[in-house]
């Protein structure tokens, strides 16, 4: 059986790739988090609890640190705003951070027999209003032809929740299994869930939208 | 005045491509050097010696190792014959490498006021065959099109040298002043070049069919 990548967070939405990866690899499947210094660091035990859960192999790998955002520096404060409030580049944008995940995903891919197919959760919320460019369809785009020809036409990329909003993710997620008790979303990786940062938001929101509970406890209300 | 950044690796091309970044930026240049663990570090010093004889800065970044291969693991053996020997993948092919340089190089001027130019000397002759594929013309209109969306459509993707042969860099090396004498091309990082590994047979051929001196002391003669 070929093999495929799933590029995992540990959040809902590489969760939900995870286990769309599941059913069409036949559990052929690796989940690799990327340590690139973000400070919500506690999204890698809640990667490695998904992969537990759907019994495939977890990767943990390093990377160099980019240049210093707001995802990556505790000094610097995450608002506590929706994205609906935010006008172009988005504070939290970690400068081309997933042409460097996605490279480093590619090389490890390329070197892997059998290594047919990485899958990446980027969609359409985030790429809204060019919030995160590197979530756009023409970035997806750009980066699914560098990866296929950089690895010798082997390696597709899979990103199906390109065309989605966040609240599609839940209810396809839902559909497919996704652990949500088992995924993490807020920025700020303290104790529990903050509420009221913008990741937070967006996800309170979609599972609203969706009529769907969320097991997740959070510090503060909207 | 806008700045440029450039792909330093301390050999030829991207030296070359120092001088003409030099030329059209005014030398509001910066040189990017990027330690992947390759075994020929050596090019570090003389990537270092060029921007200082153009006086530019110079920066070395650490990267994340990629998945082992010839020019990182001094175990293996780099073998005694020209490029026109090898046949599909060549086994110096450090995957998807220039995929993960780009990247690195693309959140630094991304983070960068006034950067708007990523120069990166990939040329036809490492991506003939597809020995390289991370050289060729579909993987470099591939990564410029990311780059410039991920960064908000600020930085472009300059290859000069990317419809050109080993011996037409060598001309417009000439035309352009690249100290020749500061570069480093040997993958075996020896004391002196070792004149028998493919970029040096290249590099020596290139010369020759150029009818230009190459300043460089071989270890062995061709």
């Amino acid at each position: 059986m070929a093999k495929a990548l799933v590029l995992l967070s540990g959040g809902m939405d590489s969760g939900t790739c995870l286990r769309i990866a599941c059913d069409q690899f036949d559990r052929s499947v690796i989940g690799i988090s990327v340590d690139y210094g973000q400070r919500h660091v506690k999204e890698m035990e809640f990667a490695k609890r998904q992969c537990v859960y759907s019994s495939v192999e977890h990767r943990v790998i390093d990377a160099p640190h980019p240049p210093e955002s707001m995802l990556t520096n505790a000094d610097i404060e995450v608002p506590s705003i929706s994205y609906d409030e935010i006008k172009g580049v988005s504070p939290t944008y970690v400068p081309f951070r997933n042409g460097l995940l996605l490279s480093i995903i590619a090389g490890i891919a390329q070197d892997m027999e059998d290594c047919e197919a990485i899958y990446f959760g980027a969609h359409s919320e985030d790429a809204e209003n060019w919030a995160y460019p590197d979530c756009t369809p023409e970035f997806i785009g750009a980066m699914a032809n560098a990866i296929y020809i950089g690895t010798y036409h082997k390696v597709r990329l899979h990103t199906p929740l390109q065309w989605l909003m966040k609240t599609d993710i839940v209810e396809l997620g839902n559909k497919v299994g996704t652990p949500w008790h088992l995924t993490w979303s807020c920025y700020k990786g303290e104790e529990k869930h903050c509420g009221v940062c913008p990741t937070c938001i967006s996800r309170r929101e979609a599972f609203i939208t969706a009529g769907i509970k969320d097991p997740t406890e959070y510090a503060e209300d909207l």
